[in-house]
């Protein structure tokens, strides 16, 4: 057996004990009862510290230099083994102990703040979120010397490799002076739109779930290999021959579901269509967090808020939940659902505030990390910054720093990846709408084949083989820039009515 | 840090991987999408392998030795200690790739098992049921010698200690001579009671739902770490802090679903007051299977069926389901819920003709584990098997060979518990009569705090701290015999009306 053959065993075990984890993840939002969680921390750190310790043999570092010396191996092999050694580098820059620490502290304060939130009660969060955000430090204080990046890149690194803090700040500056403009002209021009008539009634969870497992179903996702349930949080998990994706249900707002199975959909689909030989390898995973949030927004955002899918969608639902026929005529649902404000909530937020939400918290988590911000400061400087970029200001913590599960759950460094994901999405939609004319056509006959027809190829099946610039060259001509993403917003916000 | 301390923290880790293999095990039963199934045996062979090289680790050999001779230990922990030994023995005894072929051969029948029963086909699962038994087979040579026992009870040892065939024939001949002159006396006495009125209606599955969780509460489970689910098979699984028992309901049989719950329930009150200071060690573990079944059956069977508890339940149920209420009347419950009849399915056969199935079995398995009986000729040799004890003769083999899980997920040796268990329960629940003068007034008000008040400190504390004689000894002041089964059959279905 060669060095290589060896290495892909050994990650395809270390695959199978996350595939297990991750069951076990969703198990925890979704179906585990409250008094469970403490001994679910367990697991999660013991599962997390033996794929470390898989990892971190020794012999790995043997047969990685082994199988860097062995060649041939042809491009996607070498593709592998480069994001083994990378997988390898991150790993024993930290010990099992740190490992189990992290996976315990994340676990933890994860639970917790699903109570906080509810009760909108910071403090009752805030050591554990102390300890994370401890944990954090330590980590990236590890990883910053090998990889020759700052801590706080050291961990955005993991998110989305090659994209450091100092690619996102212009980017994100500029987007704020763009914002500072166009909000206010959208929202004047907001204001001279006739009223939009109101979806009143209750539509009952049942009749809605039904609707969006079907709709996930057009879309394309198997449900024989997946699984439609409710957590506190949207999200998509699981494994790729066993997806499990959420959603939230609000009886008096079908859009809140829908939009959060389009999108977790998306998402699911991209793992779906992942390259099937190089599973449970490096390879075969997805090639960063904003590779797979251009997935589900360009489903929820680029598709599933076009004018096209908006013709099919508005009929289809009125059959589905009933209703007055006037809300559900596609302009009036555009008016709904396509409209700039200025909100709290940031999975809520329309497509043009939303980097806003995203730079907010890029500043405060890199505070943070750096201790420049005490975490029990955070709720002034979330309300501050709030105030600053939106002018609004959250009444509790609920709907400010505790409305998202990212640094609760560890997940720091993650957020930049939603507004590149947005940008990497207009990107590719402007690219697919010149080389599939017929897109608005399909979409607004709910078939979106055209759609993942390019995407699958051109993205999906690429797995983790292209970078983002390079994943974004080869598909569109050139690597990220905002330029799509501006002309976008611009076409849908503010061209004249 | 001792010997002694490195081992706790050692099968600590290994049970914790254990709670993790348990969630998935149940994920997959009631939760897991159909496609998933091959994935998620690699998994579990996977966490299987992981535990398996934890206890095969060189260091636990030297770590047991020095903590053998180190002490003083005091009484519970030298119990601890020498679970741990006969753990160890065990698990040396096969090597890491047996571990991960027996796990995934059984987790694939298992699965092609669901399909199988339901089309009654067993010649789409006859492969797989081979190599189950191939494995096994591997698996019971290798552990014989070492334990010096023979290979059928070298497997039957793993699910209750200290219990050989050769303990369990002369119970079961015994059985075989009492069922053979009872059988038809209880039939013929029956056949002169008064027919029973018939429970007619369609009950839904929610109400049945709702009233099984408010009994299972009214038990004992608490919510707060528990669920209730549904499966194919029904089942107590999960851990200590995270119980999910699941239930089958039948719309036209509300019995069906209510007794399997209390039934699991009755597992998984044991598996709560299992003492909470020994969690993860070997001897904060059940005692064994057929003391877990004598806590099944003590719920279900003894106190479930009894006249007491019906005269608060017919009520109860009529509250709760409505219907006829001549039907829910105790003493015509009496009549639909303690019939004997030769029937074709274990899980639904009565107490008295129960042990003729498992007997079957009993023989069955070690044929077929011994080669003397071919996995293709199990079908002909299981109908040939009913016929001889109870004349009767399944149409199918869903309702024959195929009818439980238990070959089919590996499990060899453990259905002699079933019949230990319900021993155990009768000579336990005799002992209550003896010690809890008002046990019945509490039934007739569905209150069970008499009856986990004596079992709670007799049985579940104990642990695994007593073999199954020993623990009966200290509870009923005898070890195991039949004598007060066969007594309570006598007086259940044998006393003049």
């Amino acid at each position: 057996m060669s060095a290589y053959d060896r290495l892909t065993d050994r990650f395809a075990r270390i695959a199978t004990i996350n595939e297990a984890a991750s069951i076990l993840n969703w198990d925890s939002e979704v179906i585990m009862p409250e008094g469970a969680g403490a001994a679910r921390a367990d697991q999660s750190a013991v599962l997390s510290s033996l794929a470390h310790g898989i990892l971190v043999d020794p012999q790995v570092a043997d047969d990685l230099a082994a199988a860097e010396a062995e060649l041939p191996l042809d491009a996607w092999q070498q593709a592998n083994l480069r994001l083994m050694r990378r997988t390898h580098t991150r790993s024993v820059a930290i010990d099992a102990d740190l490992v189990e620490a992290i996976a315990r502290a994340n676990s933890r304060c994860e639970l917790a703040w699903r109570d906080a939130r509810k009760r909108s009660d910071f403090a009752a969060v805030q050591p554990l979120l102390t300890e994370v955000f401890d944990r954090a430090r330590d980590h990236a204080q590890a990883l910053s010397p090998v990889l020759g990046l700052s801590p706080y890149d050291a961990l955005m690194e993991d998110f989305q490799p090659g994209v450091t803090a100092a690619d996102v700040e212009p980017v994100f500056a500029r987007y704020t002076a763009f914002l500072s403009e166009a909000l206010p002209k959208a929202e004047a021009r907001q204001a001279k739109l006739p009223p939009a008539v109101p979806i009143c009634g209750r539509f009952p969870v049942e009749a809605q779930a039904e609707f969006c497992r079907a709709l996930s179903a057009r879309m394309g996702l198997d449900f024989r290999n997946a699984r439609l349930d409710v957590s506190t949080h949207p999200f998509s998990g699981g494994t790729p021959t066993d997806q499990r994706i959420t959603t939230r249900y609000n009886e008096a707002n079908p859009a809140d579901a829908l939009y959060a199975v389009i999108h977790e959909t998306g998402h699911a689909l991209y793992e779906a269509g992942l390259p099937a030989a190089w599973r449970r390898q490096p390879l075969g995973s997805a090639a960063g967090m904003a590779v797979h949030e251009s997935q589900s927004l360009i489903a929820e955002m680029q598709a599933g808020r076009s004018d096209a899918f908006l013709a099919w969608l508005g009929p289809a639902l009125h059959a589905a939940l009933g209703g007055a026929e006037a809300a559900w005529v596609p302009a009036n649902l555009a008016l709904l659902w396509r409209r700039v404000e200025r909100s709290l909530i940031r999975v809520e937020a329309d497509e043009m505030t939303y980097p806003a939400h995203v730079a907010a918290r890029f500043t405060l988590e890199r505070a943070l990390l750096s201790d420049d911000l005490a975490v029990k400061d955070l709720p002034g400087a979330w309300n501050d910054a709030m105030r600053a970029r939106l002018g609004i200001e959250p009444p509790d913590d609920a709907r400010g720093c505790l409305q998202d599960i990212h640094w609760y759950a560890g997940l720091i460094g993650y957020f930049p990846s939603y507004t590149l994901g947005a940008m990497a999405a207009a990107q590719l939609m402007a690219a697919i709408r010149r080389d599939v004319p017929d897109l608005d056509r399909a979409l607004s006959d709910g078939d979106f084949a055209p759609l993942y027809g390019w995407l699958r190829p051109k993205v999906h099946a690429q797995g983790a083989f292209l970078g983002l610039n390079e994943l974004l060259t080869q598909a569109t001509g050139k690597p990220l820039d905002s330029a799509d993403f501006e002309a976008h917003l611009t076409q849908r916000y503010l061209a004249q009515a």
